[in-house]
């Protein structure tokens, strides 16, 4: 026979806040601990538009409904729910890490005073962040390098969004755009492609994306030159390809790079000069034996960087850790 | 009384391609649809260490497994069994659409004619991407601009990679390293090292988040000057933070920028000239006022793209678009 524990009072019993990435909106691509956190909450606290989302796993909840502008105001409410002993599941759109509400919950706690040691723990659930979802509706836009860069100036200052799309349309990233318009930030898309369009082709692939995997999901394919004309909203994320994107067949495709190594036309032979499972012949080492080669047949510094256009300083170490090693290799084999 | 139905052969049922991201490759963290379409799938394809991932739901399907370099012939094999009408399962690690099987299945379909008419259809399942789960691990890493960069040379050239890290170092993303290091590729961490140490601090926090949500799960963390130092393999991902991230209590967290806009120390209130819910006072808006105003006191535009570290011709174009703007209100309103 079993005495019954006596029920804590609810000072004593230890809270939890825990950042639910929801995914895209739909039931079908919330992970299961996304929904389970939603299941074994007391509260649920979140934007509107993302607390109708999971109205189906509310019932019985309390539950705290902020505008857009109130993420710290969530975090705190979080807190203060959490510190009174109650499970509270904040819950963000796409992943919670990824312009959602972990960065702010942790910057509340920590002015708090909260630690890891706290009685009230943090639990961040991963989920598929917008850039996921909308690639997934379009075909293969992500295949290679990417960014995510959000056109909100609410907390950023301008130059230095600029910077960085100014620094991804040179490199070739495909890029994603988060919050890129909104009722009163119109502007703001205009100088993205403004930018862009100093690097890359007009005719550049381009999604747009509204409410992937809700009710109201509508996609868009535009080329670079026109995206700015094109209808982009507050729930739009708009993707841009690389130099190498395609659109065929209404699919939006960023190649691997398998062209690069293996004749695709050819039965998937390999290249001249290229190895199944090895680095490409202008890979990391071939390059460094490229650039040694060149250097010694008489280009200097300046002329190598230009050529592979890369930084001087960058061009001129890396020669030098070279000579170096195989002066090492010398010595060692001497 | 209704006929039965004949029973069709499998030539004339039509097979189906799911590429499904399975997320870290803990089931708790897989989407309901991901799990669903392991289920309703005849044959499933994939690297042998992601098979063993979902193995729990495999009972009674084929199993195709195939070595880390064979993506190509994984999307052949996919393509085969759908033709024979089968429904397939391609399953990617995080999320199929980052370094995942969409882009090489979908290179594939179309080198082999398929169309979306074709009577195979192919749906993409997305998921929470390693750089999801890893910063959800370690805190809040991602909470502002971000992006991933594949550090594998296999079908990349290097200088293509090296640009890449430059830009994204100069223009202070927080970045994720797909791909760090291998046994047979350990240099490029070393370059990637070198060049962002030419644009960030050394002590620029760093995480290193390995088998992240798996049995062998490890997280370090690290700073950039001795990042190549730390043990890095296959499963590892590399967090590089932004100029603002820090690691508390043993979370790393890049602020959102509320410190901008709100003083935190003081309860919260909107700092002098800053509003709730609008633009930054260097926002785009702010910014161009501030830009004509230092053009009208006499600053040319050398110095203007030399202060706000912008190109001079992305300068010279947003103020002759103002100058232009300004003209057309003063001749609306004439």
């Amino acid at each position: 026979m079993t005495t019954p524990s006596p029920v804590p009072d609810a000072a004593s019993m230890p809270g939890k806040i825990m950042l639910v990435g929801i995914g895209p909106g739909s039931e079908a691509h919330m992970t299961a601990r996304a929904r389970q956190a939603i299941e074994e909450a007391d509260t649920v606290i979140g934007y509107v538009t993302y607390i109708k989302l999971v109205a189906d796993l509310l019932e019985g909840k309390e539950i705290i409904r902020k505008s857009m502008t109130e993420e710290l105001d969530r975090a705190v409410s979080a807190l203060d729910a959490a510190r009174q002993g109650r499970k509270v599941a904040l819950i963000s759109s796409g992943d919670a890490g990824v312009y959602g509400m972990a960065g702010p919950t942790y910057e509340v706690l920590f002015q708090a005073g909260w630690t890891p040691d706290d009685p009230v723990q943090v639990e961040i659930i991963p989920g598929a962040s917008a850039l996921n979802s909308c690639a997934a509706l379009v075909g293969a836009p992500l295949t290679h390098d990417f960014c995510a860069i959000s056109l909100s100036d609410l907390l950023t200052p301008w130059p230095t969004i600029a910077r960085r799309l100014d620094a991804v349309a040179m490199a070739d990233f495909v890029v994603a755009l988060y919050n890129p318009k909104s009722g009163r930030r119109t502007r703001q898309i205009v100088e993205a492609q403004r930018l862009f369009l100093r690097h890359r082709r007009p005719d550049t692939p381009v999604a747009i994306v509204k409410s992937a995997y809700r009710r109201r999901e509508q996609i868009l394919f535009t080329t670079l030159d026109q995206m700015a004309e094109a209808e982009i909203g507050m729930l739009s994320t708009v993707l841009i390809g690389n130099s190498n994107t395609f659109v065929r067949h209404g699919l939006m495709v960023t190649p691997r790079g398998y062209a690069n190594k293996y004749d695709l036309e050819q039965g998937g032979n390999t290249r001249d000069g290229e190895r199944r499972g090895r680095s490409l012949s202008t890979g990391l080492l071939g390059w460094l034996d490229t650039l040694q080669a060149e250097h010694a047949a008489g280009l200097d510094i300046d002329t190598l960087a230009a050529r592979h256009r890369l930084p001087v300083d960058y061009i001129r170490s890396t020669l030098l850790d070279a000579v170096t090693e195989t002066a090492a290799q010398a010595e060692a084999s001497a």
